[in-house]
């Protein structure tokens, strides 16, 4: 017998700039030559942000020198689906590219995530920078590398890590959002405040008017502000093997909502704000949490007008949903539950009957004294 | 504006052991497990191979406690596709797994390819094992980590680099491969002499009865040294910026001659060959190696009853579906060509016309003066 050692050398450090401002979207194929030069450029968006912005997105591309090929999706992430991704493929691969050819993906949470997976996959991996359209994927998705589409079987179940270039966040596109986006990408302000930054969670609670009118002063504070979060957890873990976890608070309940929803009428910062009521009524169940923090928890949702109960829910579907997560490990379930405002822990074993009545806790809206369970 | 630098943390160094033995199927289940341990384990086979060896894989990794699901796949080139990929991750999914779980890929380049794109992708990165069952994927794509699968427009156009936990090579299984798919693999292994080594040239040319025959001693010496080069140039250029090029010699033709062929009819080694032979005569014409160098690569080819010439080529539509290859590089094909028996060159901007004549040389048979042009 022989054994051949195969080492693989220590790759440089990867690092890339999120620059937040507004008009940035008229500079785009400046900033794209500097960061990934190339005859050819695609572009990725989908059909509502494609209405607003792919235009002046092509003309900037097209002046700084660049032949584009853009791939243009029905907007909803019921289009999250191989099917898109590879018709996507298809569409560039034909339009002819090389592998210094970026990808730029131009709109919210799906067309990153769905975009950037084509970027990761064509030529085992294109340059990729983030334009993102939404609060949501702003302070969210668009950071971080991870890329991928859903399956019958779960949301994001089929992706890769893939850095991007740059991420380039024009606040400007921010303002034709309808009010329930921005509203989602503040469920994801917030848990950025709950596990890490209370300082945060307060800014988001005085400046709640000023977000809601999309301030152009204060939407970039708050997208900086959670950026720099997201940047120094994925800074710290990369690959989702430790702290990144905490990222994860209300997700696991909120994909299995989601899922059992069927990825339609439930917007994913609304599965994300009952998933972190439910984390946050079985810290409190647990004694974890403070019945105040709790309560302030509850509030900020509230006061965000994102949904805090589902009266409707399907508790054993949505409990089995949750056994299909990518978080499952060693076929437990670990779960995110906040400790206090700013601070969260990863819990491992916690049992069946105390995640079934976390769901339950939803049926009843938190402010009401007389919800019957 | 704001600006917010993310700076990814240098990732450890990887590295993974290639072992190549007899009888190693059998232990599989052992060896598994050290590498990566877990409730489930996935195994993507082809038909061809399945019937040899899946029950005893199956087995050994079920004495090992593991849960085992198994993917098959009508074997050959024509199922490397994104369907057979979907369906395969479909199978997986719904049998439920989890981060840990690994993939073994029992089979050729096909399957290492095809199911290292599953492995790379489910969940973000499965833990991946390639288990190779013919000389060309044990000396070839077995190390390196280039997994993915082909497009309408040209071989291996999606994919990614999804490095595996190991390699394990049982030389049995080369017993059962017809004589053409062990030529294939020597291909390879002769390309690997020319680039890098001239006494893997030799011991090609000395040992040809023993590696048809499948000696044991001499095909684990053989595929030891064929890995090794791989893993010394996958070590000094992982992603492929520079030295790894070379590899590709005798492919950006033999991709073209295998993409106008539809890959049916001439396997990858065959594709290899002709490249090889293309690209030794390029280099002869443009006076960078010598007569005899030349003469004795295409005798070893020869030799290894491998195809030195293709009188039916199609040299107009191979020469255009050059341009779809990956390795073209700001519009410009870029070639490896050899310099001597044991170095190559990465060589740019050959003109058109230079290119034509190489595929025209592959109309005649080298050792016949009788070759009408």
């Amino acid at each position: 017998m022989a054994t051949v050692p195969v080492q693989l050398p220590v790759p440089a450090a990867l690092s890339y700039e999120v620059r937040i401002e507004s008009g940035l979207i008229s500079q785009l194929g400046q900033a794209v030559r500097k960061l990934a030069p190339a005859p050819t450029a695609a572009i990725i968006s989908d059909t509502t942000v494609a209405g607003h912005y792919l235009q002046a997105a092509r003309g900037s591309l097209a002046a700084a020198g660049y032949s584009v090929v853009d791939f243009v999706f029905p907007a909803g992430e019921a289009s999250k689906t191989i099917e898109t991704a590879t018709a996507a493929m298809t569409k560039i691969l034909n339009f002819g590219i090389e592998r210094a050819t970026p990808v730029i993906t131009l709109g919210g949470g799906v067309v990153g995530d769905m975009g950037g997976f084509v970027a990761a996959t064509l030529l085992r991996g294109l340059p990729f920078i983030q334009v993102p359209t939404t609060l949501l994927s702003a302070v969210d998705a668009s950071v971080g590398g991870k890329v991928g589409i859903d399956h019958a079987a779960g949301k994001n179940l089929i992706g890769a890590f893939h850095q991007p270039r740059a991420v380039l966040t024009d606040i400007n596109t921010f303002k034709t959002l309808p009010d329930r986006e921005v509203r989602c990408g503040l469920a994801e302000c917030i848990k950025h405040g709950i596990i890490r930054d209370h300082e945060l969670f307060a800014f988001i609670s005085q400046n709640m008017a000023k977000i809601m009118t999309c301030d152009t002063e204060t939407m970039i504070e708050l997208v900086e502000r959670n950026v720099k979060i997201k940047a120094a957890v994925v800074h710290e873990d990369p690959y989702e093997k430790g702290v990144r976890a905490l990222l994860n608070l209300g997700h696991t309940f909120g994909h299995a909502i989601e899922t059992v929803a069927g990825y339609t009428g439930i917007l994913h910062g609304e599965g994300v704000a009952l998933g972190m009521v439910a984390a946050a009524n079985l810290a409190l169940a647990r004694g974890m949490l403070s019945s105040d923090d709790a309560e302030q928890i509850k509030t900020l949702i509230d006061l965000a007008e994102l949904p805090t109960s589902m009266p409707e829910i399907d508790v054993a579907r949505v409990f089995e949903a949750m056994g299909r997560d990518k978080k499952v490990e060693g076929a437990k379930i670990r779960l995110v539950l906040p400790s206090k405002i700013g601070a969260a822990e990863v819990v491992r074993g916690v049992p069946d009957d105390q995640i079934i009545a976390a769901i339950e806790s939803l049926k009843c809206p938190p402010m009401s004294a007389n919800c019957e369970k």
